[in-house]
C-alpha cells in the first residue's frame, strides 16, 4: 500500500446515499465501494445500522460490510446511532463504527430521538460489547460531535459545549471522536481552535478526523484550516452527494474529487488514482442518474503536465 | 468607511460578463456597480478598453467609469491591454489599470497577440502617458501576471519566468504586480511560494493582489493560502461569472459572496454588508436572467446567530 499523508474517508454511501431518495441497488453499491477501493480510497463508511423503515437506502448495510471486508487493505466503517445497531454491526465485523452525538440537544433529539445522557449511555453499553470480543477482532470506536460548529435549531453550540461532549464521549468508551460540521457553520478559525482545545484536553490521538460541509462553499477552505492544525483524516463524499437530511438548508458534503486535488496539487499524498477515482464516480452516475454530481476537478479534468504526488 | 482587513476587488463587470455573450444593458450595469459600492465593496473593475468589436459586452467602459467615479469612496479599476487601451481609459480617470501579460507566451500571442517584449513596451508607453499626468491625476498601474500558475497551452509555466515576468513589469513602469491563476491550476504550496517569492525580489509593496478561478474547485482553498501569506487584495466575481474565454475549460471565477463569508466567519473584516451584497446579486440575476449564477452562501443563507467581523 502506498504511503499516506492524509487519510480519506469516503462516507458517500452511507451519508450520501442515506439523503437522496432513490435507491441504489446493492450490486452498484458494491461496485461502487470496490471502485473506490480500487482507486485507493484508504477508508469507506459504508452504511448505516438504522432499521430499514428509516432508512431503506441503507438496508443492505451488513451485506455491505461483508463485501467491503474481503477487499485487501480497505478499512470498512459504519454508523451506529444505538447498541442495537451497534450489535448487528459486531456481527459482521467492521473495522470501525462511529456514533453520532449531536452538541446540539435539540439537533440531537431531533435526529436521534435521545438525550446526551441516553446516547452516552448507548455508548457505554456499546463499548462493554466491544470489550466482549477477543482482542484483534475489536472495532474502533469513535463518538462524532454532530453540530460542533453550530446548528440550524439553537444557533450558536458553546465551544465548553463542545469540549465537555468530547471529554465525556471519550470517558463512556470512544476511542476517539470527530468534529462534525453537520450545518455547514464552521470557519477555519473555528476548525484550528477546536481541534487543538480537544487534544489539549484529551491527548492528540483522541481527534484525528474531521467531517466538513459544503453548504456555504467553504468545505475545501475549512479543509486548509484542518491540514494547517495537522489533523490527518478528511471525510467527503463523492460527487458531494449527501449532507444531513434533519437540518434543513445543510446539504453538501464536501467532493471527495476535489479533496483528492487539492491534497494532491500540494504534494500530500492520498493513494489515490484520479483515473481510477473517476472511473468510480462514473459508477455512481449511471447507477443514480437522477441525481445531480457536484466537483468541478471531473469536469475541468486535471490540469495539463500535472504531477501528483501520489504516483499514479 | 469601516476598517477593512481584506480588500475584495469585484471583477464582476469586466472579467465576468467578458466572458458571456448576452450584453447586459449599461443602465443594469450602472445599477449593479452602484449596488455592489452600496454593499461595501471597496474596488470594482467596471470593465476593460478593448475595441467593441472584439468584445461588444463592454463597450459601454468609459461610460461606467465616469458612473463609479461619481461613488463616494470606491476605487475604479478597468483593464488595459495596450497603449490606446490605457489613453482611452486615461481620458475619464479610473484609479487603476491592470494589463495582462501571460506569462506563458504562446498563451500571450493567442489572448493578446503579442510577444511578451510588445506587452512590456505598451507598459513602457502607458507609464509615460501616465507620467503626463499632473500628479493627483495619476492612476495606479498593475501588470496581471496571467497564467502564472499554469497554462492550458504550454501546461507547467516555470517559477523563474513568473519571477522575471514580474521583475519586467516593474522594470518597465508598473507600480505593482498581481498573481493571476488565469486556467484554475494554482495550489496553495504555489500561491505561498510565488508570493515570498516576489517579495523577496521585488518588495511586499509590489504584490498585493491574486486573482483564483475555481475551475477545479479550488478557490477558497488557495484563498486560505493567500491569506496566510499575507495578501490582502482578493479579486472574485459576484455569483462566479466568467473565467477567461481563451483558455478552454477555464471557467470560474471565484464567487464574491461565498468569499466574503468566508472572511467574515473567520474575523476578517471586508467591509461588506451581506444584506445589500444580495440585493446586489438580484439585481445581477434580473437582468441576465440566462446566466447561471453560483455561489452556495445566498441560497443557503447566513447560519443562524451568525455575527460578521464587519459591523452589519
Amino acid at each position: 500500500m502506498a504511503t499516506i499523508d492524509i487519510e480519506i474517508s469516503e462516507v458517500g454511501p452511507r451519508d450520501g446515499l442515506q439523503s437522496i431518495a432513490p435507491v441504489m441497488p446493492t450490486a452498484a453499491k458494491k461496485a461502487w465501494i470496490s471502485a473506490l477501493a480500487a482507486a485507493g480510497i484508504p477508508e469507506i463508511e459504508v452504511g448505516s445500522f438504522v432499521p430499514a423503515n428509516v432508512l431503506p437506502q441503507l438496508a443492505d448495510t451488513a451485506e455491505l460490510v461483508a463485501h467491503a471486508r474481503a477487499i485487501e487493505g480497505l478499512a470498512v466503517a459504519v454508523l451506529v446511532p444505538n447498541l442495537r445497531g451497534a450489535e448487528n454491526a459486531l456481527a459482521v465485523g467492521p473495522h470501525k463504527m462511529t456514533i453520532p452525538l449531536s452538541v446540539s440537544e435539540t439537533h440531537s433529539l431531533k435526529n436521534l430521538r435521545r438525550t446526551h445522557e441516553q446516547v452516552l449511555q448507548e455508548v457505554r453499553a456499546i463499548r462493554a460489547a466491544i470489550d466482549a470480543l477477543p482482542a484483534g477482532q475489536r472495532p474502533r470506536l469513535e463518538g462524532s460531535l454532530s453540530t460542533a460548529f453550530g446548528c440550524t435549531l439553537e444557533g450558536v453550540v458553546p465551544r465548553d459545549k463542545v469540549l465537555q461532549m468530547a471529554e465525556k464521549l471519550i470517558a463512556a468508551g470512544c476511542d476517539e471522536v470527530g468534529l462534525s460540521d453537520t450545518t455547514g457553520f464552521a470557519n477555519p478559525v473555528q476548525v484550528r481552535d477546536y481541534t487543538r482545545r480537544i487534544w489539549g484536553l484529551l491527548g492528540r490521538d483522541r481527534l484525528n478526523g474531521i467531517h466538513l460541509h459544503n453548504t456555504r462553499g467553504q468545505g475545501l477552505a475549512n479543509v486548509m484550516a484542518a491540514l494547517e492544525v495537522g489533523l490527518t483524516t478528511i471525510d467527503s463524499s463523492m460527487g458531494g452527494i449527501g449532507g444531513c437530511p434533519f437540518a434543513p438548508g445543510a446539504s453538501g458534503n464536501i467532493v471527495t474529487e476535489d479533496l483528492v486535488f487539492l491534497l494532491e496539487s500540494q504534494g500530500l499524498r492520498t493513494g489515490v488514482n484520479f483515473e481510477r477515482l473517476f472511473a468510480a464516480r462514473r459508477i455512481l452516475a449511471e447507477a443514480l442518474p437522477q441525481v445531480e454530481l457536484y466537483g468541478f476537478t471531473p469536469q475541468a479534468g486535471l490540469p495539463r503536465d500535472f504531477v501528483a504526488a501520489t504516483p499514479q
